[in-house]
């Protein structure tokens, strides 16, 4: 039972792949990356130091860069970082390989968030099962998770070595001449998760 | 980390147990009763073959004397169920002893399902968080872990030894001379596990 899933070495990500391994699943990561940053290798990185198998998935730059037009029309990231989302889904499903293909996304999250239509969506046209561990758990179980298994790092988005789709959205938004500040928010803390606290898997 | 776990027998509310064990949390299975039938024994039956704790919670008769009521106005029983859940989730939740609630519902689900609204404010009047293991997982995937663990028992709601809502419900409106075959589905598959099919705790 092999499951595809999507990961960025923060902490909502590696502890969906924690359940995964609990519920018997053998877990493949996989981050995408546009080819922009090597930003994927925070993600190996940690996946080596958490002990599962780590692939990288290259999407086309023009998922990117209409993301960027999407972010600087809307003056916020949030469709941008759905839209990457949706993409990066379809393009690990659609993997001939693929049965079953998971993510970090909580209960919480505004986005990236696939809602009931969708995410039956993904698993009809790809015939894969699709898994979002942390659905049904709130903050307060997340954090006690989190906390009795990682060593995590926390800062500001803009500081951290990280590999989720953020970074090379700024990245492409700064080579427009475009300050990522005017369009993300101030203060937006991301966690890395750097080991086990508590040997997990 | 003790959590009390909302418990029918069936087969998503075993499942959901099993992962919270998984997890790393002490369960403790509840199952709720108006005090009209003894269908709780059904439960408890299936928690001791899997190993749980069990404790009965009494519920007022009142609330299902207007779970019926409410029933009967519908013609169906969706509203009726859902109420009795979300009664049910507070009087666990409002016991003293209790940090943590979980259900066995599902993504899939429309009834009993809280949306993100009532789930958020179940955990902020009880000081408690709110567990749903089976929320993020599709059909393919319950299917799939339940194959693998359990000896499952399935046949029509009617004829069923089950520890579930509607069957104090159905005989309620009995009771009232009114037949539950009028008010629910005809064909109205439910299971029962009756056992480790692979040893899961």
């Amino acid at each position: 039972m092999l499951v595809h899933h999507l990961y960025s070495g923060g902490k909502d990500s590696s502890l969906s792949a924690w359940i995964l391994t609990r519920l018997g699943y053998e877990v493949r990561l996989v981050t995408v990356s546009f080819g922009l940053l090597d930003n994927w290798s925070f993600a190996r990185e940690t996946a080596e130091r958490l002990g599962f198998e780590h692939q990288v998935v290259y999407l086309p730059r023009e998922i990117l860069e209409r993301a960027a037009d999407m972010a600087i029309k809307d003056g916020h990231p949030n469709n941008a970082i759905q839209f990457i989302h949706e993409r990066a889904l379809e393009a690990v499903a659609s993997m001939p390989e693929v049965e079953r293909v998971s993510d970090g996304t909580r209960r919480d999250d505004r986005v990236p968030f696939l809602d009931l239509p969708k995410a039956r969506s993904l698993e009809d046209r790809f015939n894969v099962a699709y898994i979002r561990p942390l659905l049904g758990l709130g903050y307060k179980t997340i954090r006690e998770l989190t906390e009795r298994l990682f060593v995590v790092e926390i800062r500001e988005s803009e500081e951290l070595e990280k590999a989720d789709y953020e970074v090379e959205l700024r990245h492409l938004l700064r080579e427009r001449g475009i300050d990522p500040l005017e369009i993300f928010p101030k203060r937006h803390y991301q966690s890395r998760v750097l080991g086990w606290r508590e040997k997990g898997i």
